[in-house]
């Protein structure tokens, strides 16, 4: 059962306290990618220029990404420059520009069109839309979005909602969308909306899936040097959708589980720039580390 | 095995976006006292001025609290004031008048001090040494601490480190007591100068164990509403302590439990104005709030 994620295939240049990125890899939809691809087969669209670094895209695809959905379009990709500060929490935009990606309108190929797992990277709510138009039958949608849509396109973000199985956002992004600084009721606003779940990521405070009755609470696995937080809610999204992808389960127990394996794949995002740890690493790392995660919360309740 | 707590006996005035409260019962050693005492029996060791309300008080002997450790003294009770903001998570102190609290030199009753469990509640380093002193072969001392003693009373608190088995701090204190913003690091720097465990609360973020090669995360439990905040660290401590002091078992896998317990008195505590929630839950009410804390984290690996 195919994944599909739609989103950006950006270059990104990244400074932090402990050094500095220059046009590296990036985008949600290669953040994504490289973290869901360590569990399932992953096919790829979104639009970059003909100045892209192409070979380095194509070593995705020995990694099982399908690049076929990835056009190239006259006109400079899309450039992301940040800086974060020394606590690594807080960060600046130096520039976003966004080249081809300005005009991209998603061309889903012929041959991903039975996608049964949809991711839809933060792009245009509207374009969010056209790709759910032209999937057929997917047995599980989840979409990211961010403050600029929720501003900015606020009727079709909600007519995305009815449409999606599942959102995926930080905290300052659910309070914005609904108006209330209490993420749990925040969620429930979102609930009444269509999606059947939700997922709030809280960066260096973890994750929370409310949804079917139930809230399940996944911390951020506590690294002793994180490196580039760029990218951990995209390596997030792909760890989730990954493992639902791959065990082909829906139930609740395992969606607790997806969330355990993007809360993994957040922190393998964050120690290393761009798309790097996660080509340095394989299944029974991320194995290893959901194991980590769970002795990092596992109590018994009559202890001997 | 008996359980010590020496720490403030305050009256609270607080005020929230819900409400306001006048001259309730607060101060470490109550907030403790009444969470704990759902667990073990307590003693409190404590001063008050001769204006304290000890009816009131006196509510919480039936409740195995055992108060011969609360001296009166002639002068005001120790009262702070302190308002809310909207989202519940910064406060402002309108004032603090220490009164009898100025003088307190603790002295522990002959009864108490046999002590097995000693909860050292957020007094000046200099005074927490003298309840070591006085109390003879403790088996797991725990303390509190805050910036203004980090600040005023470091070599104090550095001479205390190496005589507690715990401590228990917030976020920003163990930042500023160790000078690193990173609170792994920080824990570790602790558990280098004496203390076998580290607790670090981070309110809403939940809390984390640091201690014996491990560490331990609970998230506070999710409260569809928050009424006042006052007084959930010190509730997180009688739960923790409590828990240790009723089972008398310091291994690691308690020691987790005991953080649980920790994180659903700090949620009862929350729940109402002043020691309130205490009055009206008993210990079913309590073990049911610990197994919906295992039900917010718990998952498979391999889910059916």
């Amino acid at each position: 059962m195919s994944l599909l994620v739609v989103g950006s295939v950006a270059l990104d240049s990244v400074e932090t306290p402990f050094g500095s990125a220059d046009e590296a890899l990036g985008g949600s939809a290669v953040f994504f990618s490289a973290a869901a691809s360590l569990l399932h087969p992953v096919q790829m669209v979104g639009v970059v220029g003909r100045d892209y670094p192409m070979a380095k895209l194509q070593r995705l695809s020995a990694r099982g990404i399908d690049l076929r959905g990835v056009t190239t379009m006259d006109g400079e990709s899309f450039r992301w420059g940040g800086r974060y500060g020394f606590d690594l929490s807080s960060r600046e935009t130096l520039y976003t520009r966004l080249g081809v990606f300005a005009n991209f309108r998603p061309t889903i190929p012929a041959e991903f069109r039975d996608a049964a797992y949809v991711f839809l990277g933060n792009i245009d709510p509207e374009l969010q839309l056209e790709v759910l138009d032209q999937v057929k039958a997917p047995k599980f949608v989840a979409a990211d979005t961010m403050n600029f849509w929720i501003n900015g396109k606020r009727p079709a973000l909600l007519k995305l909602l009815e449409r999606v199985d599942c959102l995926l956002v930080n905290d300052s992004e659910i309070r914005e969308l609904t108006g209330d600084w209490h993420i749990h009721r925040a969620a429930r606003w979102i609930l009444e909306r269509g999606p059947k779940y939700v997922v709030i990521k809280k960066g260096e405070h973890g994750a929370v899936l409310v949804g079917s009755g139930q809230i399940f609470y996944v911390p951020a696995f506590p690294l002793e040097d994180v490196f580039d937080p760029t990218g951990a809610g995209d390596a997030f999204a792909g760890g989730f959708m990954g493992h639902i992808a791959r065990t082909g389960n829906l139930t609740p127990p395992n969606l607790r589980l997806a969330m355990v394996y993007g809360s993994a794949m957040g922190s393998f995002a964050v120690e290393r720039f761009s798309i790097q740890r996660f080509e340095e690493i394989d299944l029974a790392a991320v194995l290893e580390r959901v194991k980590a995660q769970r002795e990092l919360v596992h109590f018994d309740v009559e202890p001997v």
